[in-house]
């Protein structure tokens, strides 16, 4: 199968009225979301600290009247009927009846991959609205205020047992939230499928185990060589409005379209969209000391929210604006922080920009010597600072320690000390506290299992995308290296961004790079990339 | 009557359950607004102008929620309740029945003045959302954005005659509004009430009458005296970001609380409140080569924004947190502002901040000098720039035109040559194009009819609360001259701020001041303020 550029025009059919009326009940439910993220931008933004309290009944007033739309009995059946109208008839016999099995046929033919797509999405979020009772959600919120709390101190004073009966609380309530949803195999498939339709721990397993040996093999490769990358261009004095201008300047060389966006600080850099594709924002957080954090992050950033923007306007006030999935959108923000923007071609174009707004620290950097600091390779203690060739052990970490966790197969008590042990035997190191081992990641704290396994899906995602790109384009180095980004833009806006979430992620994938998921291209960037770092030897 | 410091804690009763039936129903509507109020800050402060459309979808939802909830029937029935519980009987024997007369009459005592206030304004909204049929609200938002945007066209173009037409369809709007709410004497008087709770047409016919007196007589003797003061010190280069700094350094002087509040630049400046007291933000606009412009801005939005955040707690997400009116919040805009933030005695020690963040421009400077040239007096065009003395005849002339308006009395078209005719009338001056004369304000674009008015109403009130302030504090200029003025704040807060809207306004301000409002105190100010200022001899 070749890529496929889907260049027909997306739409909604006009012959089923039920479509339209879909339409209407999902666009105002996604109006009131799009306002409560934008409060949840506000909260990281701007909030003062003493409107926490208020904004929390704010927020809850609003989740209120969503949910009451997001469980409304005509919607259940409007789902309903559309699903069937949808399925082609089982046999000529079986769907004999009030129609024909010609026009039944004939029907369910009439509709687009747009209406297929609404229909997943509404039936997915109708039942997960459902399957969950009011009390539980209710539970469930109550116990993540507090427990973030207790992670919060915990965390401030190396204190994992204190912690450990809030996040056992966590453990039992997404328990019964997976028991809820239910799931063919294991307890821990119906976590992962809120965040990655469809995907399951033994897929993870399979892919993982994969993951594992290629980036063990080139940190390996690494260490034995014995060369060693200077990074220490990227740390020095770097004013902070210096920095935001100089971010400014990398989202709009990326295509970012600021009339349709804005850039913000936050303690965590994040995207946030209030209607995608003509509202989507992002955050950074300048470093004073480390130019790498605030540019890279603009790039990361800058990837989910070009993938946002990227939206056919017809998707608007649909669930279907936006990304596929988290394992989708990770792979936008990986491509665009990693695979270009981490590359040598990338800043040959791009580093005047760096020079002219910092040009007393630049002025003996070559763009060559930069692009290679921003790749230097180092086994640490912290998932959010780590390299791209050890960042997935972060992650394999965490999935293997809550995967058991979900299905109860360690306890709670024991997490600090495997997670110990799993630091010592993956990446070689210790953490001499808990703060900057198993306390360091705020997910488990709201419960959120399932989670961490997008990155690495979008790591796999984006270099299968990046390389199809490439393929696409046998002048890839010497475009990035003019200083044009916008043909690769331009490229997965045409195959992937505009189709939003129609499609699932799978099969977005393969519409996309004209295969399945696939790891070895991981493989293959991760060893050609980092040979070249490093100036390996061949393996 | 005394002034009356409320030190008695606020409180709604628990003796009646239908008070707390009835606060759950404001506070979620309260909620839903906040959100509201949220989006339109986001949308002058920060928003790209792509998501303008999408923005509307997403108001819109959110006001037909809140309409639904505010009309809602049962709503209606215990406001309905809770007025007649308040009421006292008629006479012992006419409310006999269910109730003895002794134990109507208890009950009726037994509700505090917050429960009283919470009645009064839940009525008069309910009121309010139930008398405009849903045909007309749509009509109105619609003929809004149609008109405002060719008021744009036509300030641009200095044509009012294409601009006429909108107009006259907002008057007619307008005009139906003012019909439906009803009024006893002149229909203008139903848009009065709108914007201040009891004003008519009559009482602000005896009020501007006298104003317009004071003010011309204080212009006349200027003008008479020759005297002129030399404001150029405001005048220069005043980078953006320096003036940022000063103006929060101002806001935190005045005892504005940043920890439930924020700044941020916007075309034009403006406080918004998400939740009073705990969360309400000001805006101003730096001017780069005028300071008068955003430090003045802050010291007025800073005014509302004290009044906002001095509400109590307790009325927190209810419809009596913030002002009790736009003439009382105009009071205390223009207390800080003017009363307070043109004054020798606040410059003497406010001035180091000026010269602190703008050395070069400052060190051969006074702070005498800085104060006198903040107030200096010229009949101008442009009623947002206009000085203490001209400023309400400004006013004066936009409510003669627009009660004229829509009493039906002169013709739109007339506009353009009554509005100059009455600048050179009463300030001496003519505008050379319709741009800067009937075309300036944005109000009448969007039908705003009756809101002028609060802004004179502001500057009476606010120099009555001023006299009261002054008589209570004998040393009063001598604590400002010592940067103290927290005081003032105290003083107000004590008396005024924690009510809330809890009493009308002409309520509230005998009970700040000790007696009803009186234009006498504004006249005493403009005077001995002015006399000073130019050093005027004796009238």
């Amino acid at each position: 199968m070749a890529t496929k550029t889907t260049s027909d025009p997306i739409t909604f059919t006009t012959s089923d009225e039920r479509i339209a009326e879909l339409l209407e009940t999902l666009r105002e439910i996604a109006d009131l979301g799009a306002l409560g993220s934008l409060a949840g931008w506000d909260q990281e933004t701007a909030m003062p600290p003493g409107a926490a309290e208020v904004r929390g009944s704010q927020l809850a007033a609003l989740e209120g009247l969503i949910h009451e739309r997001a469980v409304a009995q005509r919607l259940g059946v409007l789902i309903g009927e559309l699903t069937e109208a949808m399925a082609p008839p089982i046999s000529a016999t079986a769907s004999a009846g009030a129609s024909s099995p010609a026009s039944a046929e004939a029907d369910a033919t009439a509709y687009t991959d747009a209406d297929r797509g609404l229909v997943r999405h509404a039936r997915r979020d109708y039942e997960r609205a459902t399957k969950l009772p009011k009390g539980l959600v209710q539970e469930i919120a109550k116990a993540q205020a507090t427990s973030f709390d207790a992670w919060r101190k915990a965390r401030a004073n190396n204190d994992f047992a204190s912690f450990a009966p809030s996040l056992g609380r966590m453990v039992t309530l997404q328990r019964e939230v997976a028991d809820r949803y239910g799931y063919k195999e294991s307890r821990y498939d119906a976590l992962l499928d809120i965040y990655e339709p469809g995907l399951t721990t033994s897929r993870v397993d399979t892919l993982f185990k994969r993951v594992r040996e290629i980036s063990v093999a080139v940190l390996q490769r690494i260490r034995r060589s014995g060369h060693i990358v200077d990074a220490s261009c990227l740390t020095g004095e770097f004013p902070v409005e210096r920095q935001v201008a100089l971010c400014e300047r990398v989202l709009r060389d990326m295509g970012y379209d600021f009339a349709r966006g804005g850039i913000a600080q936050s303690p965590h850099p994040f995207t946030s969209s209030f209607g995608s594709p003509f509202d989507v924002r992002v955050t950074i957080r300048p470093d004073e000391k480390f130019l790498q954090a605030a540019v890279m992050a603009a790039a990361h950033e800058g990837g989910h929210a070009v993938y946002e923007q990227g939206s056919d306007p017809v998707l608007a006030r649909t669930p279907l604006a936006g990304g596929a999935s988290l394992g989708a959108h990770e792979s936008q923000s990986r491509l665009w922080e990693n695979a270009i923007g981490r590359s040598e071609p990338y800043w040959r174009a791009q580093f005047a920009a760096v020079r002219e707004v910092f040009p007393e620290q630049y002025k003996n950097v070559e763009p060559e010597t930069f692009a290679r600091a921003l790749n230097a390779v180092a086994p640490s203690l912290i998932r959010v600072e780590a390299d791209e060739v050890t960042y997935n052990l972060h992650i394999i970490i965490r999935f293997e320690l809550e995967k058991a966790i979900i299905n109860g197969d360690v306890a709670i008590e024991s997490l600090p000390r495997l997670w110990n042990e799993k630091y010592k035997e993956y990446l070689g190191i210790e953490s001499p506290t808990d703060s900057d081992g198993v306390l360091q990641d705020i997910h488990w704290s709201h419960g959120g299992f399932g989670y961490f396994p997008t990155y690495t899906l979008g790591n796999l995602y984006s270099a299968q995308i990046y390389a199809a790109l490439r393929r696409d384009f046998p002048d890839f180095d010497e475009r990035l290296a003019r200083g044009d980004r916008l043909f690769a833009l331009d490229w997965l806006r045409a195959r992937m961004y505009r189709v939003g979430a129609i499609y699932e992620p799978e099969e977005l994938i393969e519409r996309v790079t004209g295969e399945k998921p696939n790891p070895v291209y991981f493989e293959r960037y991760l060893n050609e990339k980092f040979a070249r770092v490093y100036d390996l030897p061949p393996a």
